[in-house]
């Protein structure tokens, strides 16, 4: 019944000019001075984990297949482009028989992802190269931002279920599908969306809302006409009038009165406002002495990952949580700051050229060259110890100790005997052809919660976690810092 | 040569089924409990203006009406809810013949509006008045929010023009689509998003990025290719290396030896990083004493209106800004809370019985019945000084003095005389029919811009602004205050 996508982008959907339009006039550039062949090789990297967190959980590449798989100028693209006046006819002819034929890497989602290392790597002309940048950037950072907020509030719900609620208050329709997608990699269990479902085959699951109870002439008469239609899956919002002197009352009525008699146990009651910890304990107490301690107690109401976990050190009686507007659109920290940036020409005898971007804040500085990442596990508890990054054509020897540096602090190193590594970029595009299929979104919340496992709890921990290793290879760091004081030589007075 | 829409929803993506689950749950209920025709009234409205600004910018009509115009279940929909194994057969039966026939009001885009007042009311089925919920408060949250998020940045940067450049960091494909629509109708003069000028005419605009100054063999040899290609839009990105002693200088050495000899003059510079104040008064002053003082800056990097705020009270030499990450995203206050409430239900009589909504939390207290906004205007300034929300069949009286009441502290009042009132709402549809288009959006950022013109400056002030007047008429407030004691009583032990 439910297939994996149903907006296919192939067919319903063209995004080719979803484009920053520097895209197109560097291209023409290019283009017109005679390197838009040349080849080029970019990263996609970000630089620093939201909310202090100490990692991300990547999140998009289906979506960026289905992107670079489809791009197409169509007789409209090219007469508006037209219109612009400031492109060549080299260069509109040049769209007009666009054809991708990059190679493209990216690390599978669902994987835990660090600063610095490149999430996405891109090789071909650099016409085109270039031309994906927007796409990539805008559709990794969504996903895998959502995905990472999501893991911080299923850890503070710890194990509780969690539900994707946000829809309403998402930034825009893709904010709220993709978002749901992004969710459930992060770990909720289930999306109030229910194109979602459908196009995804994430479980979407819902209710009633307060306008359900004022329709009626009375919260038991309410209640009553739900249980009767529902009678499976009874689940009651007790907070329109007043929770204790009357939701609550009026549920475990027509627990006992209809539902019962017809057979069924109830699911549960929701609670949507005022003080979930003091009534979620009182309901508990009331709903237990009444011979319900089965039914479940479901919160919601702009909770995120630091509301979670005080309610529950403060003792809520919640089973599961419903999370909206701050789990869909990441508010303590909406933006992900993936960027794309150039590292590395070729030349025409194929010599690889590393490119590097000094820039005015010493903390954009790129990591030049095409470039690998291993993951390092320790052979014994099959802890991730570090990620290493290196130059494409380097080889790892597994048997010989490996010497790592802390990224920052180059002085604390550490050698590592006993390990094994795992290659995290996998190709997903060859000359412009797809050659990977991410898994179906529950089969990558599956991979994404083992994953987690390799990480040591210190890493995992919400506030103040420790910080993950990502080096960087001998060969790479004696690359990067040859450029860097290349370019400072150039400046000095 | 632009079109207004070019993905028509009509024709190429149908968002029916991006509804929160619980929509259907409910309206399957309603139906099977022989209440799916009763004629609801729902209001959509806001409790805060983000940022703690005085009041946003309404925007996102448009895309809610093309939601509302094709409503329909396809074949592979209803296979996927019959797989859900919940709905009843009469339920599936009304869904494949779907027929949107509500009534909706709103009030036009780029208008400034304010808390407590219903920016969308929907009269009409309670099925089909519930079941929009959704999209309704996904589309104008969604817009209303960088719209008024744009007018903040807009205000800020006291008349220069600011671009909309996020798309890349937006949340989602319709994140910066929509965003970039909205950004506009909030004050932008233009975007990067080259889409959003295809499809809604709005200027799209670029250069160049770090990376095509990285390709070429150096900086000066990437602003000479840039020159040669583009001699009459010359906007050199300085800060790749560094801007004082390379970008800024080997840009004056192109404006000298290329472009002035090519019989052009530069258009400006652009600094994406560093000190953006004492970069721009350098440059500023480097760039006069060349002979370049009609050549512009242009700033980006992280900017919102705090910071542009700063930078300008500090003295920086900036023409114009690029505003990325914080305006797409509203980073300060990335959610809009929008609200959709049952107000009012009509009685087999025709009679409309209002519907209050009473919550533990006492600002979510809904205003019941079925109403209209009138915006009351001093005649001799033609300045706003009140909203009165009033019932839908109140008269106003201009020719009377009107006493309007402070929201909170009712026993502030004052009389009006010399106004003149206009009606806030429009009827969108009737029946279920559109009988309204928005005009295009450079229509709406110009009669926001005007609508602006008519609130006093300390309204408009971006902190700590006067707080505008939304009054209820003395026949709404009594009846909300009756319906208020009356749920009270009823709960007195």
């Amino acid at each position: 019944m439910i297939k994996e996508t149903k907006f296919d982008i192939k067919n319903e959907r063209n995004l080719t000019m979803l484009v920053d339009f520097y895209e197109l006039t560097m291209a023409n550039g290019y283009l017109n001075n005679d390197v838009g062949n040349k080849i080029a090789y970019f990263d996609m990297f970000f630089r620093r984990v939201p909310d202090k967190g100490g990692y991300c959980i990547m999140a998009g590449v289906q979506q960026l297949i289905d992107y670079l798989s489809c791009i197409k100028f169509t007789d409209e693209d090219i007469k508006y482009l037209e219109s612009k006046n400031c492109f060549s006819e080299d260069f509109i002819e040049y769209l007009r028989n666009f054809e991708f034929s990059c190679d493209v890497w990216a690390i599978p989602e669902g994987n835990p992802v660090f600063p610095g290392e490149p999430l996405v790597i891109v090789k071909g002309p650099i016409i085109q190269a270039q031309f994906v940048e927007t796409m990539i950037l805008l559709t990794v950072n969504h996903q895998t931002l959502i995905a990472t907020k999501s893991n911080r509030i299923c850890r503070s719900a710890e194990n509780r279920p969690v539900m994707e609620f946000g829809s309403r208050r998402a930034q825009g329709y893709d904010g709220a599908i993709y978002g749901a997608r992004a969710a459930v990699i992060g770990g909720c269990s289930a999306t109030a969306c229910t194109i979602a479902e459908e196009m995804f085959g994430i479980p979407a699951v819902g209710t009633m809302a307060h306008s359900w109870i004022q329709l009626f002439e009375n919260e038991y008469k309410s209640f009553e006409a739900w249980a009767k239609t529902f009678p499976d899956n009874c689940v009651l919002l007790i907070d329109t009038y007043n929770v204790l002197k009357s939701g609550l009352p009026n549920a475990i009525k027509v627990f006992d009165e209809v539902l019962i008699p017809m057979g069924y146990r109830p699911k549960g009651v929701r609670i949507d406002s005022g003080d979930i910890t003091y009534l979620s304990k009182e309901v508990r107490r009331i709903l237990d002495e009444a011979g319900y301690a089965d039914v479940k107690i479901v919160a919601s109401n702009s909770l995120d990952e630091y509301i979670i976990k005080d309610v529950l050190r403060q003792g809520a009686q919640i089973d599961s949580f419903g999370v909206g507007e701050r789990l869909i659109t990441a508010k303590s920290e909406p933006v992900f700051g993936g960027v794309y940036k150039l590292v590395a020409v070729e030349e025409d005898n194929g010599e690889i050229t590393p490119k590097i971007k000094i820039s005015e804040n010493a903390e954009k500085i790129t990591n030049p060259g095409f470039k690998k990442i291993y993951r390092i596990f320790d052979k014994k508890s099959d802890k991730a110890i570090a990620d290493l990054i290196t130059l494409n054509d380097e080889v790892l020897d597994e048997d010989s100790p490996l010497e790592i540096f802390h990224p920052v602090y180059t002085w604390k190193k550490r050698k590592i005997k006993n390990f094994y590594a795992k290659e995290l970029l996998v190709k997903i595009f060859h000359k412009g052809k797809p050659v990977y299929t991410s898994p179906n979104v529950m089969s990558i919340k599956k991979f994404a919660e083992e994953q987690l496992e390799t990480l040591w709890p210190e890493v995992l921990r919400l506030e103040n976690p420790h910080h993950y290793y990502v080096d960087l290879s001998r060969k790479l760091w004696d690359l990067k810092h040859n450029l860097l004081n290349k370019y400072n030589d150039s400046f000095e007075e």
